[in-house]
């Protein structure tokens, strides 16, 4: 075979594993949506057949052939920067999966399943105890994996490389220091600031179908084209990609905290822009998606906090809401909603924190995962580490182990070394912003008028077009002319909540 | 391999072919209820690449393995009945496409989608012209395969055999003639009597929302299981089964004809009601699906008119109707309603015929359907034998082709040997009432109570549970003691109108 078909072969091969994926992403869809419940057993087994199928697929002499081919050094420069790329992309998934045993991989794939089941009943009881053991098996299996990776450096990069290809603890220790130096005594000052804003009038009766006609609205105004997605409505919120034709975000509608909906849907609005824009010739390969968990969080995060927070946006978008709103705000000044939206406060649950104490959440997790797979900390350990940490960070204590260390799933569900990226998420959203701001000086202007068109421009030109084609760090790079750099991020919180709390 | 092996075997390998078109099922559900357009080409391209999946595996080798040990005549008291029937049905299929040439059959695909594409401009421009030289190619192609599948008699009966395997022409041509000496002069009756009821009412504007809430409730009442099942909107309503705990429909809501939306709802949930019933033994299995199109189609007529066009379910509704409608049925008796909604007069289209007028409809395509394939009918031909037919069936002759033999998809869509079904299961829908009647002769009191569970117990007991199981002749003669029996329809028929009509 020429090396044009040996290319031409292996695209039409990984074309058909990402149709595969593109029916699993649809029966999940389905399954968070709507499904009937007496369906999913069934339904389940369909994308357990369909799972097995890209893993067969993903793992098999066959693929190993075209990567032994396209990774041949003598034929590099003949090939393009998108095969390449998906090579790589290929490649990485391949040796994942092909160095861990056949068994071993099932055996972990079932501890998940169980972990995650175990997980809701310890934090239904908040009893750490039940769930203890399996996390030590958990552990055990990531520290194994990694040995079959071949890692020679630290345990923990193995982890991040998952989410965040590129980062290492070294740098994330840098950011997060620094981080840490700068918003815990904010954070301080916040709380112990004399001029609280009120905020009740933000949890007065806001029904369903208005604040879903709201949430249509806002979605049409920051770009989200309907004709290649849909608003459905679920417990937790998220956002699935089909193909960049079809990209689906969900919300909840609760009545009494419209703005955690509000912000919520344009935080999923965010992510879904990122892979609307993704350029179309990546339709079929693994590049087209979002390129790592740390960029989509920073695109999702610039939405919901430099948008969806923003004096500007609002003084836009408030008089609109009040039509939605049953009176609530007719007293209200503008000044005054939007600190009260700003409200910040230390609290126990990371998923319903503010966007100042967010980061200090992140940072605890981090803490703890590092010390589990390069320093002795052992999982019996985690719920005392935990509440030292917490008081650490935050100044309180959880009084149970439900709204501590057993409130998020990732754990459970294996997912070692994913939190870092919500806190990098946001450095880089503060980053793009000023580096936006050079080019788009009337960003306020901008926003306030309702035109977001050159910013998500902006945004697609830098970051959304390339998917995968770009590492995480060569976006950053690439479009802000320097490494992930915290002090945007600190700049943007000092002076927003010097400003709200009056410091 | 021992035999239990080979069994254990071929049935995984057939369980993953079904989870494929479970896959399958649910894109095209997705793609027909509100999947966002422009993500539709490339879930066409999931879709294909599923189907091809789908084919390969049906007529492998692998296959091909499974089914010469499996029919191996020394070990046909081995099996159980389940395994005989499965073997059968992936044979048939087998036999189906490994006869046709890979070439042809792709050619055929195109075809297909052209045809049908060019079929939806010749209705809009009403031009026969341009969807004849398709059509010419399609017939070519279908009496080329019945060649391949070695068909020795007739070549419709191996139309037939595709959608309603064990009919034959001469068994049709028994029943319909029969249909037709007793139907034909009925709807003269009907058409000339002096006594025609009024319907204006059922025109008045009904809102959507209200239907909606209407039709959820009658199709509780009528047993449909929201825990298996979900209703959305769609232009053509339709039921469509992902597994047995997952069978969906749709309907369309008419604002200024509630009627046929509700009884286009009841319909559908006839179709339903089979499919969740289907025994859970055979999920998994190519068993687990209605047995024909006609029996298929016996359910859905069963409760869209034994029951749906009753006096005894609207003597139970009418009151709730009421209660969901704008008040143009205050002054309307039960009697009046009743009347209303089983109006009948010869009409043009098919799929707005009422009960009384409908199976001429399909009569006069299966002259045309049986006259192309074993007559001396040319497709050049078609419009002008339309129109004689529908003036020897129903007395009136379309002004367009629109109207008349462009109306319907089928033939441009490769299906003919479907027509038949429709009035096929109009029979069976009777002689099951009739057969029904010696076990529940309260048949009318229970559905005037609203006790419909002995009526689709019996229902479930007879037919749905056997999925594809038996045979559809099996079903009725197993369910009735007799072969299929035009007489119970044609007693039905002429015993209601003469009553309605005052005859």
């Amino acid at each position: 075979m020429s090396i044009d078909e040996t290319v031409k072969s292996y695209s039409a091969y990984v074309k058909k594993i990402m149709d595969f994926n593109e029916a699993i992403a649809l029966a999940e869809w389905d399954m968070r949506t709507g499904a009937p419940k007496k369906g999913i057993p069934q339904r389940s087994e369909v994308v357990g057949t369909l799972s097995d199928e890209v893993f067969k697929r993903s793992t098999s002499d066959e693929m190993k052939d075209y990567l032994d081919a396209l990774t041949e050094p003598s034929i590099q420069d003949k090939l393009s920067l998108v095969t390449k790329r998906m090579v790589e992309k290929s490649k990485k998934t391949y040796d994942h999966y092909v160095n861990i045993p056949a068994e071993e991989n099932k055996a972990y794939v079932i501890l998940q399943s169980e972990a995650q089941s175990v997980w809701q009943e310890a934090k239904a009881k908040s009893d750490f105890s039940l769930l203890s053991p399996y996390l030590e098996k958990m552990v055990a299996f990531k520290r194994k994996f990694i040995g079959y990776w071949g890692v020679k450096s630290k345990k923990y990069d193995a982890l991040l490389d998952l989410y965040e290809p590129g980062l290492t603890v070294e740098m994330i220790d840098r950011i997060f220091g620094r981080l840490r130096e700068a918003i815990v005594p904010l954070v301080e000052s916040v709380t112990s600031s004399k001029d609280q804003p009120e905020n009740d009038f933000l949890h007065v009766h806001f029904p369903a179908d208005k604040q879903r006609a709201f949430c249509l609205h806002l979605l049409r105004e920051n770009g989200y084209d309907f004709e290649a997605g849909r608003l459905d409505e679920t417990e937790h919120p998220f956002e699935i990609t089909l193909n960049p034709g079809d990209v689906r975000v969900t919300t909840n509608f609760q009545e009494n905290d419209f703005i955690s909906t509000v912000l919520g849907t344009v935080h999923e609005g965010g992510h879904a822009l990122y892979e609307q824009h993704i350029s179309r010739d990546l339709v079929g390969t693994p590049l087209c998606e979002g390129t790592s968990m740390g960029i989509h969080e920073s695109q999702s995060l610039f939405f919901e906090n430099f948008i969806g927070r923003s004096k500007a946006y609002w003084g836009l978008h408030y008089g609109e809401l009040k039509r939605y709103a049953s009176g609530q705000f007719d007293n209200v000044s503008l000044e005054e909603f939007y600190r009260a939206i700003n409200v910040s406060h230390p609290s126990l649950i990371r998923t319903l924190a503010d966007e100042l104490t967010y980061p200090l959440h992140i940072m605890l997790r981090y803490d703890i995962e590092k010390a589990l797979f390069d320093g002795d900390l052992e999982v019996k350990d985690l719920p005392g580490v935990w509440n030292e940490k917490m008081k650490e960070y935050l100044g309180i204590v959880p009084e149970t182990d439900r709204e501590g260390v057993l409130q998020d799933i990732h754990w459970p569900g294996g997912d070692f070394g994913y939190f870092p990226s919500y806190a990098l998420g946001y450095v880089y959203a503060a980053q793009f912003k000023h580096a936006m701001l050079r080019d788009i000086p009337d960003f306020d202007v901008r926003v306030s008028g309702g035109s977001l068109a050159a910013i998500t421009a902006w945004l697609s030109e830098h970051i959304h077009k390339f998917g995968s084609l770009k590492k995480p760090l060569e976006i950053v790079n690439d479009a802000t002319g320097e490494e992930p750099n915290p002090e945007y991020l600190i700049r943007y919180l000092t002076e927003k909540y010097s400003d709200i709390y009056r410091l």
